[in-house]
């Protein structure tokens, strides 16, 4: 029987009930369900809605019920629609009246939106554990290959030579914004909703403020309709999971070409890659193109939300249980990519010696060529089409620019010298990068130890969160 | 161990097995797999590429395992990464070498794209029937309720009177286009792409249109890169689906403004609406919520295999295995929408006394007003301005046109004489919109006769579909 | 002549120059353009660089040039490609060889980064002072209408009594993350980009912290290649406008149901409808249609670039051309939906008299009948379900709760005493709400109270951005 | 004045006037719009609804404005909103009371539905003929290098050799679909919406069907509600304009792949490329990173239009007019996308013989191998095996398979002999593979034929659509 089924005179369809039940995914949601339901039982019998009997039973049958689904004895209903009315129901199977109390001053709106809220805010801390040890293989990486030299790209056309470490530490960069978007993602989630009802309150003298200090909940909702209608904790972190993956599709993109036959940069680890059924010559970075593929998914997921709550009107609407699945396919993604890609990069080799080579048949060295030009006093554009002729000489003639002859790059400008060789020099080249955030050795040793700096702050964030996320599921110890 | 793994000296890592495999959803395509193996052999065979004795084997040998998976009986593999690996290998675990002749002349690309091709046909199939089930509701409805009149809304301001089975019809207009956009789908989809090898073709004498004659196929690919990397039959399936739910999603507006307290035009059966676990009072419209929540996924889904094909190069990638979960859900969640929808509209309750009596106290018969000067000569912008100073004038009064005296019309217009309160009667201004798809009873009852004749149509096409799924099943039996 | 043609031997295809052209759209940033150029001569002649004639010549040129943009005296050219070539250009035509001295140690890589994040923080200061607006007036509604009580809803049917304000500033929340969330947009886009040269940071000794400091920004890029590459900043505002305008749809879908015949909750002012063409009573919503309908472009334009920085190598690569003209569009569109939603709100008419009206209708207190019970003894399961069958027998009955008899109460349950009609009255269930984010008046007086607070801290960042911005454009002055 | 405002007591605000205006970018559909109104003029009389003389002045004065128009004389007003408006007053100004007799029977909301369908139509003929001249160069590409083999790959790794031609012709497969799709997007939009009126059909004597035939259209909407707010046409235009786009994003990862010095297969010409403002030695494929960057923008055009729909009642409602701006910028960019495309593989250049040399120093041919051990009776997967670890052999000792000694291939397998080295020949490899669709010259050669055969049947649609399109313009010569 439905609990809400009074004023019904007939049986609900059984395709609807199936089309309609959200326990297939918010089953996973059942630690912070019952954490909600404690927490809540507790200040009810605090303020004096319910004895402390009634609260103590509603509290030692939700303990149970919580060994139960952690020892898979507990089997859900699709009759009974939610994780809440599951858990509720078996309550009041076990304790009697009492389980009958406990949905006092509360709706499943406001206590689905709490779950959420706290399921968030456990995950977000869990990856943004995985995100610091991805950071961490990057540094590890960058600091293990800080003399290998490659060719930088734009376009994908060989633009200047940097070090490796310093294309590395770009990833870093990106990822420490990751990590920004994924604290204001948390400060999204750290709104406490319970209390506001269906939508506008209750009449019971509830004490919001203790419930969110039990639950360790930063704020409260200033408006109970905006707290049972809210999602963009939700859309906020599936736009850090979209940017995210965006970012490791880059370098997923980047890792495949290097590893083709043709870049020939790296080698993924065999334990990374897989073969084929067909060619028996083949190891695939799979992993790599999946990431690249899965943030398609990403994208998907941050568009269902968006569209999901385009239009509806105040305050909740059905539409809203959408708003679970997405996430938490997005969760369980990103945990895997960041699991892997960390991995990856600690057990992949690098072909610093290729690299290297490649850099002296082209023409990675021709803006210093133009730089050197425009310091003798040419006029950088005029130096900048200069090197763009020597260019053009070298390719009908086969050679590259330090391959021309002092003659030949005097017929060209008279302001080469002899020294114009030593600029040439691809060690040149990059030593001489030392801008602030240049390519330079000692430029990328600086980001790779203000890159250490971030990684502490950002564990000393990660644990204020555990220690919160901890304190939360304390209460079912 | 792995089928592929000769070249390789480490294992796979466990976390990159589970990210990578995909048997996980993959497994719903068994009988495609199967069936898809079995042509496939007995083409091997008829071309003496492998023995009759051998294709016996494997034919049987694969009929069991369609059995045992039918009857629960038959455990998946994560290490066995996919349905293609899982039943090769218990295929030879069963009978031995026969069983690792299977897969000459084929690769996974070519057969993880036949086994979809396959399972999409069969699902259209099924979708069709229950969008023609639909179609027939609307149908069936619109004729129950031909005499019903209601307010027409532009901007969701009244406009004109309508008949409420011309509403009805206009959805049904928009299915009929979602059953062109299905057949469209289902022409993508009908290339038989096995034999494309992993992408080049292979060097064994295949007999590709054999193949395509077993299994029903309409046409083959002309280029085997193009065969294992084309997902275009996907994404038009999925835009076929994001369109419909759109249109539902219309629908359901539609439904959730008539079941509310202000509109009152409809109310849903019991069966179809679930109530509140705090609020006895309630009765919601879920369904018509969750559908149109349930778009946004929908939309998601598209956008994701959209960008999960963007930039890749030829021919296969592993991106491309990112094809299918968004597909599968979007079928389950489709015929689910799709058959409930059907019910509700069989079972809603209609209020059309109600909608005709809001007709009285609005100005949904303005335009007429405006006909009837301009159809006395009045150019129709003088005739729209008169009126509008009409209304105007009635709002200060509060009264509405019909309301309006001969001498207050006068007073606006000399050209008002007393046949005007006649064609200001709702039910002459039904009448009298008879244009070809207008909403007078004449057009509306045109509009239902050509709706069976449509719907005749696709019955006809949708039982083609079925005798091409039902012979290629016919292969496992 | 193309800058850059040194090596090449053909010109550009005219169809090729059009399409990779960016000066019909970035032309836009010129002052941004400007005032970076500024910076970087004034930098570059502080070290030496470029000699004090030459940077004072490149100043006063550039600002000319400014000048004459402003006075729409300068004609931009396809064929200098975009904002950046066009000015330089023409500084060079104007002032010879110290204009072709300017581009020493930039790239237009850095450059246009530099070019769109001064941009970009310009409109997040427009931004915000309109939304700051919008806020304004959702309190100065709040306030005027504090004693309006109206139906509340979920699933769109009519839930709980709640005061017009508590609706109003549910809103006001929501456009509070909204600021929370342009902070955030803010602190992506405040990082300087400039110096880090095509890719790999320049040869030169330029002094990165210096320009940061004369142009204002808080932080520099750590990595010259992520400075270069980096459109987060860009992807996080179209986060936040998407997201604000989602808001702006659910108010819009709101004010449209409330400006129809069946709710008849508001009437917009006429300035702020348009009639029909045809239709002469018509009084449409357009502009809440528009917003709602606009959504779609902003979700588009957040698709948009994230789809395009999907899977690029790094560091620059074309494709990011694409990242202005969605913005461009998204700032454009947002300024105009905050500005005319203000004056939307200031000059609608409420009519309070009819929303309470209906309530007397409805059953809306079945919640305080179950509470009332609840607070009895009852547990509130039960309550519920007997309230379940007093609204069922009131439908049947054609009555509302309020009008049964204590008589046929007490035959419901004996719990009922006299004082129920007390507790069933509406305003009596509004006050009742007195919870921390409830409906009753304290609470929502508490939440104005609370708001004009959050206001006036956003208008503390306002000014402390919007000094930040005037400081910039000092440099042209 | 407004030609709507008689019931409005206050003019329009200025902000909402220009948000509200459409005529910024539906005065494109001028020649549409004036087609439209003659035909409906010349219906109006031909009914005797109003005289001919009306007629005669209405489509006198029409034509002289589309003169007008084309010759740059008319200046659209913004307070007209939208390119119908502005048609009207001026005609009305023009010719006095018959023009305001122009608008009998017609509702904006059909007027801008059959403009927009005359308009969408004209614009598929013109793609079309753009996508069979892509088709055309891509098929005499691969006629011109029909002797080029180069490596094929999956994953990026090499997989078997194939000819380039072949992969060439994947693309031309890829658009032969686009043009079914383009197919498909016609007989959408080929539905004739005028007489619909507001939403409901008018009272006047309307023929439809002869509106229809002067206009050549194909099919009459069989429902008025449905005629005025259908947008299916317009999405499923741009879900063939995204999947285009796709495709070219395809072809685009793959030229600029091949333009790298890592791969350097060909070479686009100097007018198809850009070059640095710093880097004089870059020549970058700009042109295919825009045609890929840009696939982000129809991605998004397309969800804007799906959201936008998304949950909108019926009939017409204001939202839908942001249906227009994202279909003209994507139809101007796929018109330069497709013309630029055709040029550029025109003036490729192609390194066949760098292709065919890479060949030499891979394993691209190890299927190759696996085949010939199959054939001579060990089943495929032990074959595979072998092969894998010869792969793996050769990698450890610095060989390819074709250097393998027929004693170190008979240690690894019996079965081998003399000829395998005949086998393992990279021109036989692509011989071989002569099944319906592989890569063998004579596969490619029937593919490319069949090609040409495709490329003639849409010659004729094409033709057909032109006249239908030209003859709509008749009109107004």
């Amino acid at each position: 029987m439905k609990l809400w089924g009074g004023r019904f005179t007939k049986a609900t369809d059984k395709n609807v009930e199936a089309f309609n039940a959200s326990i297939q995914f918010d089953c996973r949601m059942y630690a912070e369900d019952i954490c909600g339901s404690i927490a809540h039982a507790t200040m009810l019998a605090r303020q004096g809605i319910i004895s402390d009997a009634d609260k103590d039973a509603i509290v030692n049958g939700l303990k149970q019920i919580f060994e139960q689904i952690e020892h898979d004895e507990f089997e859900f209903s699709i009759e009974l629609e939610d994780i809440h009315m599951n858990i509720e129901k078996r309550l009041t199977d076990a304790i009697g009246e009492a389980g009958k109390r406990l949905h006092t001053g509360r709706s499943r709106n406001d206590q689905v939106a709490l779950d959420t809220h706290l399921y968030l805010r456990r995950e977000i801390a869990d990856v943004a554990g995985l995100l610091i040890q991805l950071q961490q293989s990057i540094v590890k990486a960058a600091e293990k290959y800080s003399d290998v030299i490659m060719p930088g790209y734009t376009h994908l056309q060989r633009a200047q030579p940097i070090l490796f470490s310093h294309h590395l530490m770009a990833y870093f960069s990106m990822l420490s914004r990751d990590f920004e978007h994924l604290q204001f993602a948390w400060n999204m989630a750290d709104r406490m909703p319970l209390g506001a009802g269906a939508l506008a309150g209750t009449t019971y003298p509830l004490d919001q403020p203790y419930v969110a200090d039990v639950l360790h909940f930063g704020k409260l909702y200033d408006n109970s309709m905006d707290a049972v209608s809210d999602r963009d904790y939700i859309i906020v972190f599936l736009e850090f999971a979209a940017v995210l993956m965006m970012h490791l599709s880059r370098l997923s993109e980047e890792f495949i070409l290097w590893s083709s036959s043709e870049f020939k940069f790296i080698e993924l680890d065999d334990s990374h890659c897989t073969g084929s059924s067909i060619m028996p010559q083949k190891k695939n970075p799979d992993i790599c193109e999946l990431v690249r593929g899965k943030t398609g998914r990403f994208y998907g997921h941050l568009m269902a939300v968006l569209t999901m709550m385009k239009g509806i009107p105040m305050a909740y609407d059905k539409d809203m249980q959408e708003d679970k699945e997405g996430v938490f396919d997005a969760i369980d993604n990103l945990k895997f990519a960041l699991t892997i890609y960390a991995a990856m990069i600690d057990k992949m080799t690098v072909n610093g010696k290729h690299m290297r080579d490649v850099l002296e048949k082209d023409f990675s060295n021709a803006t210093d060529m133009a730089d050197y030009l425009a310091k003798k006093g040419l006029p950088f554009r005029e130096a900048h089409a200069v090197v763009g002729k020597a260019v053009h000489y070298c390719i009908e003639h086969g050679k590259v620019l330090q391959q021309l002859s002092l003659e030949e790059l005097q017929a060209m400008s008279p302001l080469f010298e002899q020294d114009i060789h030593h600029y040439l020099d691809i060690e040149t080249c990059v030593a001489q990068r030392r801008t602030y955030n240049g390519t330079a050795p000692e430029s990328v040793a600086r980001q790779i130890a203000s890159g250490k700096a971030v990684v502490t702050g950002e564990e000393g964030q990660l644990q204020s969160w555990n220690s919160v996320v901890s304190s939360v599921y304390e209460l079912i110890k």
